[in-house]
């Protein structure tokens, strides 16, 4: 017999997966814009935050609902504060989208230095990670969680690299410093993000294992 | 007769005040070690940050008992989810604190530029928004916590003053890019200091009146 409280975090996680893909979707919209010079894409960006706030409200009140009505504990309790966490790790995504919409705009109104590339390559390394984190967390796949831990280390080296690069090109061409500042706050909003899949993962192996490993803890 | 939670639930908002004074320990010596130019006080940040990631460990586990043993509902639920949520955003801010630490070792090696008494300032009023946030929550003072938010504009502010004050010093000055880029990403990380005591502003609102002011509720 199917317990109404594995029933209800099915629904639960089904919510989830909803709220990550509007946050995969943010992502990659601003992530084009910046590639392809195309500024109407960050309005999308603006409209789906508004839908990934309203996933964060409905996620919010269903786990206050099966906490109250359920009362689970030990393992079944860890998944619901992760759940908890996870939720407002995806917020926050939505939120770095929004924050790369502002500056994009402004860069796209500048004369275009290089490294959009690289920009771009970060964005995509981010939305695996939210994607992974994800599919980890709804697998309970505690291996998937600990390769999204691996992943942060690369696009981590991908923003010092935009950074040093930008800072030289600064010091030779000040007249470039407003577009560079874009680029370089573009690529921390993004490095951001990837902190963002990292907490996920990390709450996946927490509620999965209870084994902590935000502090240098063993993986 | 005195509940059992009661208890329990004031050994936990104990508990989250003593991280919170560790938390602003870290930022007074790390704003101490720019205004100063005294980099031991950036070890002593590394130093208390420990201590307040041992803290966070407490507080969770602390949080999982009290909702594995006493089942809490409605308002004294959303107490403990608010605790869960504002226990993240203290560690986070220790993580800014540290950040600040490796930042400002580097700059004090740097030229010594203007706008640190700028920076204090934003460390002044970061360092009050989370005694303020905290005290909020320890009185369940909801118009405490709504002021929380007020003072977010005014760090705000002053972070653009920064950014823009050192863009245009770059492009006059472009041998000091490095020096700059030090003191912008410093803002940045008392900024995010901010944002998090504004998070736990809101949380104390949520936790006390059920309203959610996260995405422009009415305050």
């Amino acid at each position: 017999m199917e317990r109404a409280f594995d029933h209800q975090l099915e629904e639960l996680k089904r919510q989830i997966l909803v709220m990550g893909g509007h946050v995969e979707k943010a992502l990659a919209e601003v992530t084009a814009g910046l590639a392809e010079r195309a500024g109407d894409k960050f309005a999308l960006a603006h409209e789906i935050e508004k839908k990934i706030n309203e996933d964060q409200i409905l996620v919010d009140n269903a786990c206050m609902n099966l906490l109250a009505k359920q009362s689970p504990v030990a393992k079944d309790l860890r998944l619901i504060l992760s759940i908890v966490k996870i939720n407002t790790d995806l917020e926050r995504m939505g939120d770095q989208s929004v924050n790369i919409a502002y500056t994009g705009r402004d860069y796209l109104a500048r004369p275009a230095l290089g490294h959009v590339k690289e920009i771009s390559r970060m964005g995509e390394i981010a939305r695996r990670m939210v994607k992974g984190a994800l599919d980890s967390f709804v697998r309970g796949n505690v291996e998937e969680a600990k390769e999204i831990l691996l992943m942060d280390d690369e696009l981590d080296d991908l923003k010092n690299k935009v950074f040093h690069d930008l800072c030289a090109h600064m010091k030779k061409n000040p007249q470039d410093v407003e577009a560079a500042m874009d680029l370089i706050l573009i690529a921390r909003n993004l490095e951001r993000f990837g902190d963002h899949a990292t907490n996920i993962a990390e709450d996946v192996i927490f509620a999965q294992t209870g084994q902590d490993v935000r502090h240098g803890g063993q993986q």
